[in-house]
């Protein structure tokens, strides 16, 4: 075993910074066995360096990271602050000055994957970020390496503790939307600001980055179709339980059928009970793959919160050490496919839409009409009359998100039509 | 990207062999992109030669294993013969002559995985072996490299999909255990002479390997306590319906309280239906993993057949020869914590036993004092009459498995205990 110790120079020290350095302290005998050298904080840089930092020497705190990772002697830079600068500046430099790199920075990693990858591939240098996709779950690596001898056709996840957890409550309680976020606020589920969360920005960054390692394909965040979750209703549930199905926001990865173009897009969308995403709770994250050979997998557990999301940046410090001391790299960007990313309206699924009508005879008709004009098979219809309003619930056979836009947008104009109350896609059948 | 192909030797080209090369051929081209190198196939090594091997080139096949392993210009060596010998001398001579080595072989890597690790160690070759444990779903490598800066501190696994059919059809239809064994064996589920899976021999296998690599110890096939599934009746399935319970043979590793001793055992547990691989239905297998710092995680899919199979051999193909052209070699065996194995009777748990007692007065009374007098503490009794005869239902508290096996004793030593109709244990809680 060598004795000089790798540096490790920690950029952060919030939620996940802080339980990094704990895990570090914690099991430092455990981690020198399992790289093969001892591992040393040799800096840890904040924004306020007089707060009270548990169990972290004083002298390693820095308020000025750039030093820090240009001091020439760090050999890992693991960066824990998040947002796009100064972190997209402070990894380039890290890479520069000889270090290799692990983050936990969804938002970067999808916005300059491509970049960042490359500043690493010239320098010859490593960038993992396990930890940037649902937390403690091993998912980037599985991907990445497990099913590289595999092709991979679709990843559907729950990305997004969060949401999940205040879907899972209106689910469990009949709660609305706004009663469910007050208690994820109130529990430390939820920021005070969520709307990365609840508008699906944060499981769309996931998203980039999923599609764009299962597909060995560039996905840009804005190649992500997004949608949130805020306009699910009570109402939208109790149509699910109808169905059999309950509501989760998803993000999925898709090749197409021809194979030819993938498609990545986050929306929320009714899923059997019997699936196995429909029984995560909770703030809990499941992401499910399908691929040519695997058939399905799924991989399960906590998708946020200091210890997990630590212990996959630990992860991704050990085999970062590793290559090191053995003076390898691991995988990096795989993009040799190039498949081009399709727009949303050319995602193929089913559909589940209820709308307001005239209670009259002729409208089920004229509505059925609508659907067959624009190439949308019906596979249900349930109507039901309550004073003098009625509603129409239809379920629809696959058809491509293009073709039910010029339908409702068909809908809206007749005169029996009043509304239309909700589109809601149905997946996972 | 270099151009000399990587060669790779096939032993065995059965259920996965022959996945593994239709994969190689189909996938040629992806694979070239993903190791930076193309592979071809340099030999086929089987058992009857004149056999009709679809897609493989006839000259490629020898039933002269070790000539080919022996020939010094192979890179990988891909061992999916099965069994002990001769697999164990080729992978040997393989990596004396510069192979890694890629292997599906439970079997041999429970027995004898010290030695060849030690073997791949000396020669600085790489052995690999995702799919030797739950077929297609990653777990070794995430055990090995992702969790690898966290503490597992259990892991319990459905990992033989032959028992799950079994025991998931008893659950479902009420059926006892030699017609739902029929029926696996008619559906191709059960080899016909399913000993191995059904004594749980084979889970036994994966336990040794999983509870190394999670442990960083050597544990032995011999150190895995084992009881098979062959005696649960369609009363204990309703006995654990009674409880909201289903039955599952699991294999368990775990560390113990003080953390200071493992252990590792197979066998038909009830968990709660709540519990994650309560779930988990037909010849599907699922791992559930607990640690410190990333708290619970679930691994998900098939656990056998020749497809599923061949993409965790394949994943690991890609990673050894990309191993092989950066001059590295992956992670070794990690054996350094040497915790020792404690014997079954240290392990504690909760038991769930069924009694045939005289209906008289005073026998519970009788009873209750004996698990008194060995220390186990009851949770719950519940006394059925019937026909002069009676039945009691005890549930314990936490004990040891060496408490228990006392308690049982003395009952039976008692006249007012007929018979102990069942114990089972209660995990997942
Ligand atoms: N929290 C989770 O559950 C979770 C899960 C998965 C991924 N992540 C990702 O992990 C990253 C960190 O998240 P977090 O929750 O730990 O954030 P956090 O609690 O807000 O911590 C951010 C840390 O960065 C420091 N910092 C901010 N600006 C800085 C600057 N200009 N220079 C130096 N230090 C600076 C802060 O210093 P002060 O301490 O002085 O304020 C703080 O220590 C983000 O990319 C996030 O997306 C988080
Ligand atoms: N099947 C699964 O679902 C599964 C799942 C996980 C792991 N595994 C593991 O994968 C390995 C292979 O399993 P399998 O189901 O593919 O077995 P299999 O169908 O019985 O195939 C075994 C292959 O090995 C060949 N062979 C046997 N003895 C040989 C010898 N002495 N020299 C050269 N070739 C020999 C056979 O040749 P012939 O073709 O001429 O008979 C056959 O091609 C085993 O270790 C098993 O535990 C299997």
């Amino acid at each position: 075993m060598r004795t000089r110790p790798l540096k490790v120079a920690l950029l952060g020290c919030g939620v996940v910074g802080s339980e990094v350095a704990r895990i570090m302290t914690t099991h430092a005998d455990d981690l020198t066995a399992r790289i093969g050298a001892p591992v040393e904080l040799a800096g840890v840089a904040v924004r306020r360096p007089d707060r009270v930092r548990e169990g972290i020497d004083p002298a390693l705190i820095t308020t000025d990271a750039t030093a820090l990772v240009k001091r020439g002697d760090i050999d890992v830079v693991v960066e824990v602050i998040g947002g796009i600068e100064p972190a997209r500046s402070l990894i380039t430099t890290a890479f520069e000055h000889g270090a290799s790199v692990v983050s936990a920075n969804k938002a970067l990693l999808a916005q300059d994957g491509a970049a960042l990858h490359a500043a690493a591939g010239e320098h010859g240098k490593d960038l993992y970020y396990e930890a940037a996709v649902a937390g403690a779950i091993p998912l980037i690596r599985p991907l990445r390496e497990s099913l590289a001898g595999d092709k991979i056709n679709r990843v559907m996840g729950i990305v997004n503790g969060t949401t999940n957890f205040i879907l899972d409550k209106m689910d469990s309680t009949g709660a609305g939307y706004q009663e469910a976020l007050d208690e994820a606020t109130a529990l430390g589920y939820a920021e005070a600001d969520p709307t990365a969360d609840v508008e699906g920005f944060d499981a769309a960054a996931k998203a980039a980055i999923l599609a764009g390692i299962a597909f060995h394909t560039r996905v840009r965040l804005d190649d992500v179709y997004r949608e949130g979750m805020t306009e699910v209703t009570a109402a939208d549930f109790a149509s699910a339980k109808e169905m059999g199905c309950t509501i989760k926001l998803l993000a999925i990865c898709e090749r197409a059928a021809d194979g030819a173009s993938v498609t990545a897009r986050v929306h929320p969308a009714m899923i059997p009970l019997s699936h196995p995403l429909a029984s995560v709770r909770g703030a809990y994250n499941a992401v499910f793959v399908e691929s040519d050979a695997a058939g399905q997998l799924m991989f399960y557990g906590p998708g946020a919160g200091g210890a997990p999301t630590a212990s996959a940046v630990l992860g991704d410090l050990v085999a970062v050490c590793r290559n090191r001391i053995g003076g390898a790299t691991g995988p990096g960007e795989s993009a040799y496919a190039a498949l081009p990313v399709s727009p949303m309206g050319d995602v193929v699924t089913r559909y589940h839409i209820s709308l307001d009508v005239a209670d009259k005879p002729g409208v089920l008709a004229q509505v059925a009409t609508v659907f067959a004009e624009h190439g949308v098979s019906i596979d249900t219809v349930r109507q039901q009359g309550k004073d003098g309003e009625a509603s129409l619930v239809v379920v629809t056979h696959r058809a491509s998100d293009a073709a039910l836009t010029g339908t409702v947008e068909a809908l809206r104009k007749l005169d029996t039509v009043r509304g239309v109350a909700s589109i809601m896609r149905v997946e996972g059948e």
